[in-house]
C-alpha cells in the first residue's frame, strides 16, 4: 500500500512534470538554434564585406574593414556555447557529429577565431598583403568546419 | 519600321533584364531582412540576460551585465540600414509604416540606442539602481517601437 501510494504520488508528480519537460529543453533548443543562426548571419554579412575587399569587388578601405573585421571578430565568439546538448534537432543544419565530436568542432571554431583576429590586426595596418591573405586563411577555416559538420544543401 | 525595330529591340532589351530586374532587389531584399531579423535576435538574446539581472530573476554581476550591454550597443545599431526600400514584402513582421514615416521610426531606434548606451554605462559603474533604471528606460522604448512599427502576433 505504501509502495502503490508512493507509485501514485510517483506517477502523479510525473505527470505534472512531464509537460514541463517536454517544453523547457524544446524552448531552449530553439532559442539556442535561433540564437547561433543569428550570429553565423551577421558574421557570415560582415565577412562577406571583407572577403569583397579581399576579392577586389569592393575597394579596400583600411577603416570599413576594420570596423567590419572588429565586428566579425566579436560574433565569431558568440555561437558555439549555443550547441547544446538536444539541439541537433529542430530547424537546424547542424549534423548530429558535431556533438558526438565536441573537442574537434571546437577546435575548428578556435582556428576560425583566430584567423579571424588576424584579418582584423592586418585591416588595421592597412597592409592589404596582409588583410588578403588572412581573409583566404578565414574563408577556410570557415568552409573546412561547414565541410565536416553542416548539413550540405 | 525604324520605330517598329526599336519597340522591339526595347521588348527584348525588357524580356532580357527583366527576370535580373525582378530577383536581384528580391534577393537583396530577402538578405536585409535576414540581416536586421538577426540583429534584433541577437540584441533581444543579450537585452534578454540585463531585464533578468534588472528584474532580480538573476544576480546583478558588474562584470557579466557590462560585456552583455556593450554587445548590446553594439547591435542595437546594425539593423536600421537593412530597411531598405522594398523591404517590407516577404518574411518580416515590419510594417510598411516604417518606410511611410522614416524620420519618425528613425527617431525611436535612436532613442532606443541611446538608451542603452547608458544601460552600458550604468553597468561599468556597478551602480545597480541606476543599472536597473536604463534597463527600464530601454525596455521602454523597445516597445514603443514594437507597438507602432511591428505586426502584432
Amino acid at each position: 500500500m505504501k509502495q502503490a501510494r508512493k507509485s501514485l504520488l510517483c506517477a502523479a508528480a510525473l505527470a505534472l512534470a512531464l509537460p514541463a519537460f517536454a517544453q523547457s529543453p524544446s524552448k531552449a533548443e530553439e532559442m539556442a538554434i535561433k540564437y547561433r543562426q543569428a550570429a553565423f548571419t551577421l558574421m557570415g554579412a560582415h565577412f562577406g564585406a571583407l572577403a569583397a575587399m579581399a576579392q577586389g569587388k569592393v575597394p579596400f578601405d583600411a577603416k570599413v574593414a576594420t570596423d567590419n573585421a572588429n565586428l566579425a571578430v566579436q560574433l565569431s565568439r558568440l555561437p558555439y556555447s549555443h550547441f547544446i546538448p538536444g539541439s541537433d534537432k529542430g530547424s537546424t543544419n547542424a549534423l548530429p557529429k558535431i556533438w558526438a565530436e565536441k573537442d574537434k568542432f571546437e577546435a575548428k571554431a578556435k582556428t576560425m577565431q583566430e584567423a579571424m583576429v588576424k584579418v582584423d590586426e592586418a585591416a588595421k595596418t592597412g597592409n592589404f598583403d596582409n588583410f588578403k591573405a588572412a581573409v583566404g586563411e578565414t574563408g577556410k577555416a570557415c568552409k573546412s568546419c561547414h565541410d565536416d559538420y553542416r548539413k550540405q544543401p
